[in-house]
């Protein structure tokens, strides 16, 4: 069977490769040029070197909590310049310098045939047994991923720029016109699903075509987003709306960040109130710890916090068996959120502090207690009209 | 500030009602009204028996292994006849009936504002403390799931008839186009996200329009997708793509039923050589113990597996450095599904059997160690050209 198999893959593959993509277009193109020129860069140096008999290196930004902090004046995390040594000579990064030349080679791979995989595809496409030994060039993919995020800060390219991809999740709706990989797309006429916010949403392959939305409103749940998108707030409200099913994916962070940044949309962020919904909008305002490189091409700082707040129960009304109380490590984690230097302004010190004191947190959901539409019809419209968020 | 709120509050809500939301369509408010119609006669046979002085009850169709069989002519998991009868005179069962009745009560409310939530949405709707007491009518979303299933079965209704939703996941493009919600989309030209994939897809809300695709394929892996809707295989082999990340959701599985029921179109399934792969199959197939009540609107007892297969890895000289080995898990589900009626066929004997001889399985992104687009190029098509399927 198994030559049969190869027989007709063999004349499949003649018939299909011929016909297979749509041609890339020229701005595709040239970004994903520009990327491999920084990996030939890369590569060439380690050539220069050995050619020079001196021994091969490459130079990694350290990515840890030491070499981070925070910019009180941009208000975003940011990473300092403490960099890493990698050198080929030296038995204990002997193969995390191989592993980091097989990831450069995958990338430049993707970038000259101008495609995107996922991480896991390339943790398989750099994995193989070496030569004639059992020692594999990667075991897990949690090492290809680590020397991913390493090749990131080392060629300073988001790894959307070299062409991975996560999962994506989260939709968007509202009225604006895109262009996604030349297709022209109307975001108002959308039907219930919305569109698939993709994992990489970088100028090259997401164009703004026409925007009549005056504010972005990311929303933490996709069951909650839902009900503003039947309701057609987006519409009432000319506004983008968008979720990025819990924790936002980086396609949907980096599309926000897009949107304010280039069409000068505020940034509305309606989440949970608790310590998780407080961090949800603290990522994308100031960026994380873990991933301070993306901070300058990802965070907003001036997002807004439009909830909910832990004053909301009483000042709509909430009933108290919809509210759930505080377990052990939601306490713990407010603590340690209560010292973060990005919520010492006194609004966010009061607004936690009286999380901790009432004892409970509230979802979004909560507020159907009252009636189905009453977070779109009463809730976000009372708090945007009276300029009731923090920031 | 909360009475100025509460001012706000009443200020916005008058202006906001009277704008709300797009005119439901006629098809859309004929469907809810027919569910709200069994509602009403599930309410009135529990009002005729107390006006009789009859214990109100509820008979329910129980959900239960001991009420489901595999029905070998239709190829489907089905529900049997056997019914519990849930009584309000019944100390046991009071408060099981209270809910049931506020729960259909709920579904109502949506049917008749021709509206949709989420379950999660629809449990706090209902949750609220009785009278003077401490006690809830619900206290976990548990209680509320479980008697939604219930309902569901008791009116013979789909939950998405109901108007209820699960988090949407999954996305679809391919030569098709559809209206959604009033909104006609090409899916064939989504850009790289698709179009994503709602909860709820019945012939209300979703319509076929045009359709030029010969088939459907599912894949299992939201990053797989996006490379055969990167390499446009929906394009050069006229069918639709769609995954439904992971297991498919109930939209994704009731979607391609629609797709396969009424364009005719033959599905075929891309999983991962592994249980969990086996098992997506046969959901789609023949449906879910756990929800055998939905699979004569769910199953598509025609679907077609197309892999991976355990003899692929030999067939298309995967190396063996990207197999992973069977945990002991994998190794008692194997088991577990070999025994099941549903692949008691000889070659699904013999394909489950091999795996678990070699000792390993097998992802699809394994085969981007060949090429990243190996398996568009030639993996699929030769399987299917080749008719290389189970079924």
């Amino acid at each position: 069977m198994a030559k049969k198999i190869a027989r007709t893959a063999a004349s499949v593959k003649k018939k299909t490769v011929a016909a297979r993509r749509k041609p890339a277009r020229r701005g595709e193109k040239a970004a994903r040029e520009k990327t491999a020129q920084k990996l030939v860069g890369l590569a060439d140096r380690v050539v220069a070197a050995s050619r020079k008999k001196k021994d091969p290196f490459v130079d990694i930004p350290t990515r840890a909590l030491s070499n981070v902090r925070f910019d009180a004046r941009r208000q975003i995390i940011e990473m300092g310049d403490n960099t890493q040594r990698r050198s080929f000579f030296n038995l204990g990064q002997a193969k995390k310098f191989m592993q980091t030349m097989l990831v450069a080679g995958g990338c430049k791979e993707l970038a000259d045939q101008v495609k995107t995989t996922s991480i896991r595809d390339l943790f398989y496409h750099c994995k193989h047994t070496i030569g004639k030994s059992r020692e594999n060039t990667f075991d897990e993919q949690t090492e290809s991923d680590a020397v991913i995020e390493d090749l990131e800060v080392a060629v300073s390219s988001l790894r959307e720029e070299l062409g991975l991809f996560a999962d994506p999740k989260g939709s968007m709706v509202g009225p604006m016109t895109i262009v996604d990989g030349g297709d022209v797309i109307d975001l108002s006429r959308m039907g219930t699903g919305g569109w698939a916010v993709p994992s990489i949403v970088e100028d090259h392959v997401i164009q703004f075509r026409t925007c009549k939305a005056k504010f972005v409103l990311l929303i933490e749940k996709a069951a909650v987003w839902r009900r503003f998108s039947e309701d057609r707030f987006w519409e009432q409200h000319k506004c983008m709306i968008i979720h990025g099913g819990g924790q936002p994916p980086r396609g949907v962070r980096r599309l926000v960040y897009r949107m304010h940044k280039e069409l000068k949309l505020p940034l509305y962020v309606l989440v949970d109130n608790d310590p998780w919904g407080y961090y949800i909008y603290s990522v994308l305002k100031q960026g994380s710890i873990n991933l301070a490189f993306e901070s300058q091409r990802m965070a907003v700082p001036a997002a807004r916090f439009v909830g909910m707040s832990s004053y909301d129960a009483e000042a709509f009304g909430v009933p108290p068996a919809v509210t759930i109380k505080l377990t052990d490590q939601d306490i713990r984690r407010a603590k340690e959120i209560l010292a973060y230097p990005w919520f010492a302004k006194r609004p966010w010190q009061r607004e936690i502090k009286h999380m901790l004191a009432q004892g409970v947190k509230l979802e979004l959901e909560a507020l159907s207690a009252k009636d189905f539409s009453f977070i779109t019809e009463t809730y976000l419209p009372t708090k945007i009209t009276g300029k009731k968020w923090l920031d």
